[in-house]
């Protein structure tokens, strides 16, 4: 039996792409509208996985995503990143001589502004997102001859790619998360996500990192996270480098120690392919 | 001679609602479609500062801003944390009763899920923005009864408030950063802001973070930064709490002899009201 992955966002989406990648094509995709649906479907059953979109090249980490993960009802148990390879997509048998209007996610267009400068004579057009405007240029229901989205969106409902790479940044990336209900710590696990409150004290975070430093333990994150509402709290994000059950777990015993609040958001093995990160 | 300020979007965005408070009602705003048209607005002295948004307490850091900001064209000179406050706006007359559709930015959309939700009779159309779906309402060209946008907004067209707050989480934010052409530090100078590269080696982060622990200075904002392509290089961001001129300038002179590459975006006196952030 297939495990069951749901992601945010419908057939053909970034999320799906991923999805694939990282379970493999015989993946069982659960289709939800939010992220809201995403954690319910993994909560309640639907699904034996969830994969999340957790921090992106161009437009920063997802904070509304480690917000949910912090909550502690999901643990993450794999990671995916995933180029973000935006394509001109039509209808078989349409030129780009023929394409007046394309459509697409407002921030998928923001992404390909270049193209959109170097022709003049095509409009941009917003839409609900990337892969449906595939579905409805198909369906005869986009007012547009062309949408912006992943080459599997153009697999997925029967387009054509006209152009690949129509972004302006080819290193854009989105990292995603894969979700399970119960921690699982995999044989081979050489990383961990935590997040952690420091109390509001000069030299809290130094003292914080020292006991990574003092191990030669790599950091691949670290950020910080303004708490509006509670003025004298500080939340951070660490991804740590190393299998949990050797120094690094001792880092994070001794760390314990020194936060107001440590969760463990799982541990897990690292992406292959991997965008770098900072030395502790 | 009142000073022209560049914003991104139209008028009655959330950035045109930053500008006046942060330099007042007289403020001349320049309106530009794009980050890129705003920055060249700066340069090519269509305005004397810009304002971009830098942060946004759900949605994270503005990478593509901090990277045009680290090609050091613009220095930031201020700052404003904006409450983000989402309105729905409606034609004078219109009542909630009348209101079939919703037109508003799918990131503003997002935010509002609770108001579709307890409001399922409610449709949510997409738009190309928050501020142009009002001036479009008021045009009679948008395709929906109400909008969902800032206060100014509707002062701005003349449009109704219906119903103010309809934004999920009420401490939402967005933080600007207020540019000019030149660097200018202006007495109350209380907060510095850089980009840090620092070599691959454990511990770095840690030794790095010591010029500030050793001298008792608060970060406001610590952030790693992936740089794909750039396999052995990393990034920070550091926001550092202090006199720039006192020791918090020994510091980063200190800083300087441990980085590979550091820019000081600028030295600027705090916003009044601040998102809390993390100890040094």
């Amino acid at each position: 039996v297939s495990v069951r992955v749901a992601i945010q966002g419908e057939r053909g989406a970034f999320s799906h792409q991923a999805a694939l990648a990282l379970v493999g094509p015989d993946a069982a995709v659960v289709f939800t509208p939010s992220f809201d649906a995403l954690f319910e479907a993994l909560a309640g059953g639907a699904a034996e996985r969830a994969l999340v979109p957790i921090e992106n090249s161009l437009h920063g980490s997802i904070h509304e995503n480690y917000d949910r993960l912090k909550q502690g009802a999901a643990h993450v148990v794999g990671e995916h990143v995933l180029p973000v390879r935006q394509c001109l997509i039509v209808r078989p048998g349409t030129g780009l001589a023929d394409v007046g209007r394309v459509a697409s996610h407002p921030v998928a267009l923001a992404q390909c502004r270049r193209f959109f400068a170097t022709h003049p004579g095509i409009e941009a057009v917003v839409a609900a997102d990337t892969a449906g405007s595939v579905r409805l240029l198909m369906a005869g229901e986009l007012p547009a001859d062309a949408a912006i989205a992943s080459a599997l969106a153009a697999r997925e409902y029967g387009a054509s790619v006209l152009q690949a790479g129509v972004e302006d940044d080819p290193r854009s990336f989105t990292r995603f998360l894969l979700l399970a209900r119960e921690p699982l710590v995999e044989s081979g696990a050489d990383k961990t996500s935590l997040v952690l409150t420091l109390p509001d004290r000069p030299g809290a975070l130094h003292r914080a990192l020292g006991v990574f430093a003092s191990r030669g333990i790599d950091l691949s994150k670290i950020e910080s996270r303004p708490l509006p509402g509670r003025p004298f709290e500080y939340a951070f994000y660490l991804d740590v480098i190393g299998d949990p059950r050797g120094a690094c777990g001792e880092a994070l015993a001794e760390l314990r120690g020194l936060a107001s609040e440590l969760r463990v958001l799982g541990s897990y093995r690292a992406a292959r392919e991997q965008p770098p990160g900072p030395a502790a």
